[in-house]
Order: structure tokens, then sequence, then C-alpha cells
């Protein structure tokens, strides 16, 4: 038996069948099946990865499966939809044996127990290039209860989940940077960047509470500024009230560097200032840390303020792929 | 400017949100949001394309758009599902310019025009690789019409429409094979690899007559088998029935060999007797060719018969990716 010698329909049928759900049809039939709740609608995205783009060629399959799966499961909890279902596309080089495509679907496995939500199709196709991975997520949310980026208003305060710019202090870890640091901080920033926490239970109880909202993906104070586009509005952040992990401290982070750090998966919304006890009920019951860091005006972009109210210039406002 | 000067969410807003849909919300939030009629279920899919694998890196871009729009329109006809909505992943590398990008999305466009679908989101980041694309397409069925692999019975005949094996035939004219073939008859052959033709006027309409269906990519006779195996029966294919178009029979294709080309998207579907009647006006009114070509019966396997009922030994039984 050859290192790939389960074949297409081996590897289907071996590692990924065991993961269908209902609609899924067992992955025997050409496409799946899904119903929809009286009075819900579904929320849809896909989110693609790269080998050596968005993870690193020899970091463990079920982490890289799992990423997948939670930035997708993040873009759901940031429309404040509830995960059900997904679809995976793969195009897999030869190199990545039959070992490797098992260890990806037990990290699928591993995640569909924690989050509930089952696989429903995809397709498996091979590459010359890179490994390539594009996951399709399917959620649902009460009709009206979507929480788009386009609500924030003037006089809403801005808040984010949990810590910023871990992600991107555990990606220079992972390529060497931070060597003296201890140990355990270490191992904290390189988990927030290859095992995100997609806040599933915050975001849909944000519903009725927040105007605006999204996932920080290419940078806190970019994807802020996205929201103010889409809103029509100016967004200023106090520095000193970003929140650093005990870690990226210990790793001297600055706010104006965790600012720009993509990938961290964190909920970032605004909420009139009424909201503020009902956010903090909400954040405590879904186990979530969150903090005012900011206030939105009329205007246009996003800014980022030191302890004064001055703007600190930042010298990359987010990741952008080409 | 530089050939890729647009960036990713210039190119997102000049070339994708006018696709867009209003489930879409302008490709500006996180996520789309759909709903589902009553009565209704919603069907998804999920194709794959690499360049290099399943299109050559100098096809037209609008065609390749196309055809991966196309194969999954054909996924979800083979399901009898109406086509709604897509989702494109793209990982692009950088020697794809702005101007590549924009006949892909011209492509998208004309197909939205001819099969009634807007784009709902997608995701678009850079690869050192070959391109790859995935693409989700979502459709409704009315509750419990849809046609699965699994409910062929012997007796059934099997059905296939338009002609087979001209996919096949087209890749080897493109790759130089072919070359004293008359130019009419090549350009029918690259047509049908490069831009197939989704049945998705015929496969709704095979609703309650249809007892199984799919849609032939991997080769009829492999295809075939795979209804077999989903449907606990065997089923025979007729050999000097399988239809074959001018053009495959200027080029000298006989039919096992036909019967083990890919690629072809034609709907492959098995029927009782008396739904023939009306098959033939089902297939009239989409204006698609149908042709009886076998018969299932018990036991398990596809195979190809001769004029004589001899089995026809197949080199190749169908594409497997690895």
């Amino acid at each position: 038996m050859t290192p790939n010698g389960l074949g297409e329909f081996g590897r289907i049928g071996r590692f990924f069948a065991p993961l269908a759900g209902p609609g899924g049809l067992g992955l025997t039939d050409d496409a799946a099946l899904i119903g929809c709740e009286p009075g819900r609608k579904l929320v849809v995205t896909v989110d693609a990865m790269v080998a050596g783009v968005h993870f690193l060629p020899d970091d463990p399959p079920d982490l890289v499966a799992r990423k997948l799966l939670r930035t997708n499961l993040s873009d759901l909890a940031a429309m404040g939809a509830h995960p059900l279902h997904y679809l995976l596309a793969s195009a897999l080089p030869a190199s990545l044996d039959d070992a490797w495509v098992e260890r990806f679907a037990a990290g699928l496995a591993e995640d569909q127990r924690i989050f509930g939500v089952a696989l429903l199709g995809g397709d498996s196709v091979s590459t010359p290039g890179p490994a390539t991975l594009a996951l399709t997520a399917i959620g649902d949310v009460a009709e009206g209860a979507e929480i788009r980026r386009s609500g924030a208003q003037p006089g809403d305060a801005v808040w984010v989940s949990g810590t910023i710019g871990d992600a991107g202090l555990g990606l220079a870890v992972l390529k060497g940077d931070y060597a003296d640091l201890a140990k355990t901080h270490r191992a904290a920033l390189t988990r927030r960047f290859q095992l995100p926490e997609p806040r599933t239970a915050l975001g849909p109880s944000l519903a009725g509470l927040a105007h605006a909202m999204l996932d920080v993906s290419d940078g806190l104070v970019a994807d802020l500024g996205h929201i103010c586009e889409a809103s029509g509005v100016s967004a200023t952040v106090r520095a000193p009230d970003l929140p650093l992990s005990p870690a990226a401290k210990a790793a001297g982070a600055d706010p104006a560097q965790a600012a720009v750090a993509g990938d961290d998966y964190e909920l970032l919304f605004t909420a009139p200032p009424h909201a503020e006890a009902a956010i903090r009920r909400a954040a405590s019951e879904a186990g979530v840390a969150v903090t005012a860091i900011g206030a939105v005006a009329a205007g246009e972009g996003a800014r980022l303020l030191d302890a004064r109210g001055q703007p600190i210039p930042l010298e990359r406002p987010g990741y952008r792929h080409f």
C-alpha cells in the first residue's frame, strides 16, 4: 500500500463520511440537503487557506483543520449566527499522505464535537502546488437579528472581546522570534495563532445590543475601518484600553503593534452606551471578556489614539493578500 | 499602477461586488444571508479546480470561471434542484493580474445571466502555487423531490442526456491531438471540455420520474457504478446505444473510449419503464436529447456490453485524483 493507498474515494469513505451530518447524505450524493427553520435565515460564509501563506507547511494537520473551521465559525459569530454545517474543498499535494489526511479529519471531528456542527459535503482534488483548503460554513439566525457591519452610529462605544495581538505574536514565535520568552507564554501565543477561539456563544447573544460587528482578522484598526466605511462613520480606539494578554505584555507588545496584528478572530463591535450592562451580562454568560476600547463619531476612518488623545501613526494598517 | 494594482479589496469591489445578489450584502459583510421558501429544501455542493489539473493555465479566464460555475450547477441539476446562489474562494498567484481577474468575473457575469444565479460571497487569497478555485453552489428543491444516487431499482432503464465522450476528446484536441480533424469538429469538442452545459432545466423536471441520478464527471461507467453502489444494484450499458456526437464519430471515438471519458456533465439516471413517455416529454421541453442506454438489475457493479451482450473490458474505469 502506497502512502496514498486509500485514494480519493477511500479517503472520503474512511475519514470524511463519519463526519457527515444527516444533510450530508453520507457524502455519497452530488450535493447536500438542508432545511431552514421557520422565522430564521441561513448565514453562509467561505474562507480559504494556503500552506505557506495562512499556515506553516509543518503545522500539525489537526490544528490546520481546526483553524480553518474556526475562522469560518468566527465569521458566522460575527453576524450573530449559530453554526450548523460546513463543506470542505481541499486541493492536496501528493506529499501529504493518508496519515496527514487522517489527522486533518480528526481535528475536524474534535471541533465538530465542541461546536456542534457537521460536515455536509466537499470536494477532494490533487494539486502540484501547496495544500489549499476552502471551507464553506452555514449557520442560522433569527430573521432580522443578524448583526452587520453597516449599523454603527455616532455615539456608540467600540468593544472588543478577549485580547488583541496574540495571534501575530504567536506567528512570530513559530518563526523563531521571542526565544527568550517564558515557555508558557510562547505556548499561549502560538496557540492563539494556531487555534483561534471563535466567539460562537457571545456573537449570537449580542443580537439587539450591538449595532455593527465583525471579527478581527485583518488587524483591529483596519477592521474597525471596515465598519466605519460600511456605516459611514468614524471611530477612535484608545490605545491604553486595548486588552493585551499577559503573554503579549511579557513579550513587550505595545498597543500600536497589537492594533495592526491580524488573525485574532475576536469580535469587534459597536453598541449604544445604554447597552453596556446587557453586553457585560452576555459576555459573562458566554465566558468571554469584553472591553470598551473606543468611540464612534461622525466622519470617516478609524484611528488609534494615545493616552493624551493624539493619533498614533500605524506602520501597516492591516494584512493584504496582494 | 502595478498589474495587481487594485489589490484584494479593489478587486472585490470592482469585479465581484457587481455580481452580488441581495443575499450577498454587497460582499461587505462577514457572511451572506439567505432564506428558504416554505416547502422547499436547500441543496448545497462544492467543487474545486486547480490550474494544470482541471484546466489549462492558458485557458481563457472567462471560460475557466464559467466551467467552475457550470460543474457546480450540474451537481445541483443532478439532485433535481434549481440553482440560486454561489460563493467563490480563489487562491491566485501574483502572475494572474487584474486583467485576468476582470475577464474571470466577466465569465461569471455572463453565466449569471444565463442561469439566473447570483454571487453570495467569497474569499480571495494569494498563493505561491497554481490558481486554485473552489465554488460552493446553493439551489433548492421541493421537499421530497430531490433525486439521489441511491434510488435505482432492478428493472429500471438507464438513461443519459446529450452525448458522451466529447469533453475527453476536447481535452486531447487542446493538447494537440486530432490535428487532422475538421476545424468545426475540433471546436465542438474543445467547447464541450471548456464550457459544459449543465442540464439545469432537465434535472428538476425529472422529479417523480427518475429513481436515481448523477452527472457524468468521472466517466459514464464509473459514475453508473456509483449509482449501483449507492442503490445496491447492478447495471449494464449497451455500447451500440451510447450517444456519440458527430464530432466524436469523426474523431473515430468508440463507445469503450467514450464510456470512460470524464467531464461530460451529462445527466445519467435510472427510471422505471413506464416513465419513458414522460421522460421524453420533459427532455423535449428542456431542449435536451436523452437516450436509453441500459438496464438495472439485481447484483452489483456497472458493465459495458457489446452488441452481442458480451462485456467490453475497460482500461481505466474513470478518473481518480490520487
